[in-house]
Order: C-alpha cells, then structure tokens, then sequence
C-alpha cells in the first residue's frame, strides 16, 4: 500500500509543480518580451512565485520517500 | 490504508497550491507589465493572495504528515 | 477508512480553496491594474469574497482532522 | 463508510462553494472596476448571490459533521 | 452504504447549485453594470432563476438527510 | 445498495437542473439587458423553457424518494 | 443492483434533458431578443426541438420506474 | 447486471439523443433568425438531421427494454 | 456480463453518432443560411457523411443485439 | 469477459468514426460554401480522408464480432 | 482477460486514428480551400503524415488480433 | 494480466502518436498554405519533429509485443 | 502486478512525449513560417526542448522494461 | 503492488514534466520570434524554468527506481 501511496503522492507534485511553474514562466518570458525594461523585476518576481509554487510539491516527494523507505 | 490516504492528501494539497499560486503570480506578473508603476502595490496584493491560498495546502501537508507518523 | 476520507476531503478543500481564492485574487488583481483609483475599495472586496470562500474548505480540514484523530 | 461519505460530502460542498463564490466575486469586482458608481449595488447583489450559495454546501458540511459524530 | 449514497447525494447537490446559481448571479450582476436602469426587474428575474435552481439541491439534501437518520 | 442508487439520481438530477436552469436563466437576463422592451415575452419563454428541463429532474428526485422509503 | 441500474438511468435522463433543452430554449432566447419580428416561428420551432430531446429521457425515466417497482 | 447494462444503455441513448439534437436545432433556430427567408427549407433539413441522430438512441431504448423484461 | 457488455455498446453507439452526425447537420445548416444557392450541394454531401458516420454504430448496434439474444 | 471487451470497442470504434468522420465532413461542408468552384476536388479529398479512418474502426468491428461468436 | 485487453487496444487505437487523421485531412481541406494552387503539395503531405499517424493503431490492431487467436 | 497491460500501453502508444502527430503535421500545412516558398524547409522540420515524436510510441509498441509473446 | 505498471508507465511516458514534443515542434513550425530568418536559431532551440521533454519518458520506457524482464 | 506504484509515478513524472516543459518552451519560441534582440535573455530565463520544472519530475524517477529495485 506504501508504494501506491507514494505513486499517488509523485503524481500530485509532478503534476502541480509541473502546471504551475510552467504557468508562471511562459507568462515571464510573455511579458519579458513585451515589456523588456522591466526584465529584472519580472525575473525576480518570477522566481519569488516558483519558490511559493515549488513549497508543497517538495514537501510531497519527501513525504513520498518517508513512504517507501 | 493510512498511505493511500496520505497520497491523495498530497495530490490534492500540490495540485490546488501549483494551481491557485500559478494564476495569482501570473496575473500579477502580466498586470506588472502593463501598469509598471503600480508594480509595488500589485506585488504586495500578489503576496496576500498567496497566503490565503497557501494556508489550506499546508494544513494539508501536514495532516498526510500526522497520517503516515 | 478514516485516512482514506480525510484524503478525500483535503483534496476538495485544497483544491477548492486553490481554484476558488485564485480566481478572486486575479481578479482583483487585473482590476487594480486597469482602475488604479479604486485600489482600496477593490481589495476589501476582495478580502470579503476570499473570507467567504475560505470557510467551508477550513470547516472540512477541521473536520479531517476531527477524523484521523 | 461514514468516514468515506464524509469526505465525498466534503469534496462537494468545499468545490461547490469554491467555484460558486468564486465566480460572483471576481465578477463584481470586473463590474466594479468598469461601473465604480454602482459599487454599493453590486456589493449588496453579491452578497445576496453568496448567501444563496453558500447555503447548500453548509448544510452539507453539517451533514459530514453529523456521520462522524 | 448509506453514509457513502448521502455524500453522493451531497456533492451533487452542492456543485449543481453552486454551479447554477453562481451562473446566474455573476450574470446578473454583469447586466446590472451595463444597464444600471433596470437594476430591479433584473434583480426580481434573477432571484426568480436562483429560486428555481435551488429547488432541486434542497430536495437532494432533505434526502441525505432521511437517508443518515 | 438503494442508498447509493438515490444517491446516483440525486447527482444526476441536481447538476442536470443546476445546469440547465442556469444557462437558460443567465440568458434570459442577457438578452433583457440588451432588449428591454421584450423583456416580458422572454420572461415568459424562460419560464416556459425552465419548465421543460425541471420536469425530468423532479420525476428523478420523485424515484429517488421512491427507492430509500 | 435495480436500484444502482435505475440511478444511472437517471443521471443520464436529467443530464441530457437538462443540457439539451437549456441549449435549445437558450439560443431561442437570444435569437428571439435579436430578431423580435419573427419569435412566434422560433417559439414554435423551439418547442418542436424540445419535444425530440424530451422524448428519450422520459422514456428513460419510464423504464427507471419499471426497474424499481 | 441486467439492471445496470440497461442503466448504462439509457445513460447513453439520452446524452447522446440531448446532445445532438440540441446542437442541430440551436444551429437551426440561429440560422433561422439569420436568413429568415430561408426557414421552411432549414426547419425540413433540421428534421432530416434529427431523424438521423434519434435512430441509434431509440434503437437503444428498446434494447434497454428487452434487457430488463 | 452480456448486459454490461451490451450496454457499454450502445453507449458508444448512441453517443458517437449523435456526435457525429449533430456536428455535421449543424454545419450543413450554418453553410445552407450563409450560401442559399449551394443548398441542393451541401445536402447531398451531408447525407453522403452521415452514411459513413451511421455504419459503425449501426453495426454496434447489431452486435449489442447479438450479445443480448 | 468477451462481451465486456466486445462492448469496449465498439465505443472505441463508434466514438473514433463519429468523431474523425464528422470533423473531416462538417470542414469539407465550410470549406465547399466557402469556395464553391474547388466542391469536387474538396468532395474528393473528403472521401478520400473518411477512408482513412473508417480503416481501423471497421477493423475493431470485425474483432468484437470474432470475440463473441 | 485477453479480450478485455483486445478491447482496451481497440479503444486506444481507433480513438487515436480516428482523432489524429481527421484533424490532419480537415486541415488539409481549410487549406486547399485558400489556398487552390498548391492543392497537390498539401495532399501529399497530408497523405504522408496520415501515412505516419495510420502505423501505430494498425500495429495495435494487430496485436489485439494476436491476443484474442 | 499481461494483456491488461499490453492494452493499456497500446492505448497509451496510439493516443499519443496520434495526438502529437496530427498536431504537428496539421501546423506544418497550416503553415505551408501561409507561406509556399517555405514548404521545403517546413516539411523537413515536420518529419523531424515526426521522428522524435514516433519515437517513444514504437518503443511502447515493441514492449507490448514483448509482454504477450 | 508487473504488466500492469509497465502498460501504465507506457501510457504516461508516451502522451506525455506526445503532447510535449507536438507542442513545441508546432510552435517551431508556427514561429518559422511567420519569422523565416530566424529558422536556424528556432530550429537549434527546438531541439535542445525535445531533448529536456524527451529525457523523462525515456527514462521511464527504461524503467517498464527493467518491470517486465 | 511495488510496480503499479512505480506506473503511477512515472504517469505523473511524464505527463508532469512534457506539459510544463512544452509550455515554456513553446513560449519562448513564440517570444523569440516576436523579439528577436532579446533572443539570449530569454533562452536563459527558458532554461531556468526549464530547471526549476525538471527538478520534481527527475525526483519522482529516481523514486519509482528506488521502488521497483
């Protein structure tokens, strides 16, 4: 049951990181291209946001390893 | 049964966070881009709105963590 | 079963929180950037909407875990 | 059973009062933004709209309170 | 078995009315803001509507309820 | 096994009436918006329509009641 | 198992009812607000259609009946 | 498992049935209000197409008739 | 099993061709509104696609007759 | 276990044709109203594509016939 | 089992060619329709990617006759 | 079990090879029809985008011939 | 067990190359037709995409292998 | 049950990582060709997101390795 458990918990965070991060940055590289002066505060905002978005889905693969280990 | 259950934890705690954090940033990375001057006060209202959606994941993760422990 | 009912309901509260508190803050977000004026009347408003959409998805963490314990 | 019942309930009531409310508000806040003069009405119109919708999942987060207890 | 036919019973309930009625406010509150003057019949047609899709979930929860007593 | 039956019926009849009604509601009041002056014929085709798509729900509700007495 | 048979019966009869006359009275609605001078022959269209899409699901309703008793 | 083949049957018959006939008579209402010249002609073509869709649903329907009898 | 079998046929039957031969009625009428003097034309190629679309779920049909006998 | 997988492909075969076959019609529809004088090479190439992908639904056709008898 | 999973092959493979070669054909035809003079160049490409996309559901048809002989 | 498996990858294979294939062959004469003098080079991109795409499918294929052999 | 997780890990793996590798080769092909002088650096970025998505279903192709032997 | 685990998590490593890597990509391929100046700062904020969205993914292989050896 722990190895469907930790299946299950690797989908979540592959699929969340995955939709997530992938939102944020094509929406940076838009709106780098369309406002290039701004590139700097865009990056750095757009890493602020991964970090918030990257929180849970780590704390599930490690909650994953506890699992199966 | 308890794995499982923390498995579905998971997936519903990093999908709704990669969700829900997605949009705000990149709603707020795109508004950036066309009001550079409000850049400040759309960066704060972003951070609130992560909180807010931040919370319930969290509580998630750390109900899977009291599951399998 | 406990833990399979307490995964259930955390995925409906995340995922519900997530979608829902998503979608008011962008919102609020792409709002404030076209009506800069109205700033503070948007983000109580806001505020207000997100305090609605939060109660039933805290009432069921609560209640998962109410469940596993 | 009861444990699993109460988490699909919570799944409903948390999704459905999520999109519902959701949906309201982030559109009074659009109609706010593009009529500011009418603030006040669509205010009171939206809080109307949430309380019809807020009455269904409550009763069932009630009723999952009522089969664990 | 009756625990799990009421959380059925429930979730459809809930999203069906939260779907519904979030439809038909979000609508009105968009008209309201294009045709400030006819702000009442809108609002008496709009809580026609909402009482009509009410119906339904209402009668679905009262069933939940004979069901887990 | 008649609990999840009505269960089964109440999703199909609560999200089929929610659905509909909806649609059909939210157009009537976009079309008032728009035509003031027909706002009285479309009133009464939407209750007219309202009243087709109710009635294979209600019978529905009708036969889950029918299965748990 | 009659009574699982009957509910899915019944989830299909009110969806499809709900989804295809709401569709149908909705396009009326709108096709009559935009061409006034000719919504006797729309209405009447209109309940033509609504009487081939309500034939099958009261037929379905019909045989969930013949289920259960 | 005669009761629950013949659910599924009506599950399909009636979505099926809904979903095509609403969409060719919605296409016919709205090209009726577009060339209202041309209405007897769309409304003879709407009834051919309908009668094509309803054959398979019926042809399930007495199917689902012969399972349960 | 043979019902099962027999029901999931029609499902696939029902639904794919009123699918199909909605989306083609529904745009034969669309092109016959917007090109009135190609109606003979378009009818006559609509026919000819809903032959081909007809043959698999008749021949479904068929065999769900087959099954069941 | 036959009759189960006979039942599965027919709805993969019905669904496959019904959805390929009416998207390469209803375009070949448009596109002869769009350009009247290219029908019989467009009608050509339309046969010529239903071919194609009648192919492999004809072929699971004649599977779940040799499955059942 | 061999003719659940004969059946399962079936699905995949008549969806997947039924979906990818009526998207490729219905391309085809918008573009011979705007573009006549280069009707031969698009059928031969078209011919070659229905060519690459055909491979893989025959291979699976005939592992699915492999199966279930 | 190994036919379950086998059906499974094969609708994997197909679906996929399908999807990205007609995407990528549908773009290329979108493309050709807008800009002839490229078709060359854009039909040679094509068949490579063809080839990595096929790539993973063909290996699904050949493990699925591996298991039920 | 082993069979069913390599015929899953196929599906994941190979709509997963699809979809991805589809995407941007489309997008490749969409930006070379509008941009032609750009070709070459389009092309060599298109490239070095296919080889990050490829990296995953690869590895897990060698992973269903590694199940199956 | 090691290995449907192990399936599990390579459907959602796979699907997870081609999505998120396809939309990046895509984006700055669509960007690149709009703003051909800012090619290199935009091919590096790609490759940085396409970092960030490969860490989950590569994780959960490296798991799903770990469960099956």
């Amino acid at each position: 049951m722990a190895f469907i458990g930790a299946g299950l918990a690797i989908i979540g965070a592959a699929i969340g990181a995955g939709y997530g991060n992938s939102k944020v940055v094509a929406q940076a590289l838009e709106s780098m291209a369309r406002q290039p002066e701004m590139s700097g505060q865009l990056r750095s905002t757009m890493i602020l946001g991964v970090a918030f978005i990257e929180a849970v889905p780590i704390l599930g693969i490690v909650i994953a390893l506890l699992m199966i280990l």
